[in-house]
């Protein structure tokens, strides 16, 4: 059943791209009833953005999260550890260890926060400002890509309907 | 910007269960530019359902990509390792080593490939079959409520969106 449907929308929406990572046609089998299991899908797809975005950004080694971090101290400096690891779903241990590393590489920088003796405010250094500027460029030829493979239609859709789901 | 954006939906579609995970409104932070990669989005969805469906499994211990494993060879009988791989976009050496844990548990068998030497045709033991149609069953409640919290009509159209992409 999923091969067929798999077939049809490859012969009407064929990959414009040579980098899109399709497994070959014949060694496709019966997805069965994974077929109607969202997570499936949404796990395909996030892993194939996922290895597009960091085969991009890998010439300044900015993983997603690293990125995503950076962009919401740089929209809110100041913020403090918990609201980042709130707002990004983020588990503060691993928030941590993120952190550490973007200090270590003198990106981002923990200042004591005038409000809370035992919270940090977070703010991006002068380099760290200086790499998400070209992190923000490579991440946006990234999602020109996406929206080419996947049609600026189902592009816009997806990104609406997940982000209205704000899960 | 994505602030006002994700308070907006939130008025408009109040939590459904009391399960679904949000963080403290005060909370959340500008997202900045993220608030366009869909590669953000669909990741946090990602998390939320895996986690959902993780929960759900748990009395039978089965993780989603040991069930995508389990459903693909059930609907396969006779399959190869290489063939599972490429249809579920999984690693060889990655499914080699899940392979190995459900054949420990005695829900997976290799037998020798009729046709290649050098293959195994893969197949479920009588107890993987019997594991498989009670995860079957809670998967499904699994994706129901996804279906509930998501709106029917949003987790369909994601499905189909996602589907037809087929990455």
């Amino acid at each position: 059943m999923s091969n067929r449907r798999l077939k049809g929308s490859r012969r009407t929406t064929p990959p414009p791209t040579p980098r899109r990572p399709r497994a070959d046609k014949a060694a496709r089998l019966d997805l069965g009833v994974l077929d109607g299991h969202l997570g499936y899908f949404i796990r395909r797809l996030q892993v194939w953005v996922f290895q597009d975005f960091i085969r991009t950004l890998a010439t300044i080694d900015i993983r997603p999260a690293q990125y995503s971090v950076l962009v919401v101290i740089a929209a809110n400096p100041g913020a403090s550890q918990s609201q980042i690891a709130a707002t990004l779903g983020i588990e503060r241990a691993r928030l941590a260890r993120l952190l550490n590393k973007l200090e270590k590489r003198d990106l981002v920088e923990r200042l004591e926060s005038p409000s809370d003796a035992r919270s940090h405010a977070l703010r991006l250094t002068r380099d760290g400002n200086r790499t998400l500027k070209r992190a923000r460029t490579l991440a946006a030829k990234h999602e020109t890509r996406l929206a080419e493979i996947l049609g600026p239609e189902r592009h816009k859709l997806l990104i609406d309907s997940l982000r209205d789901s704000s899960c």
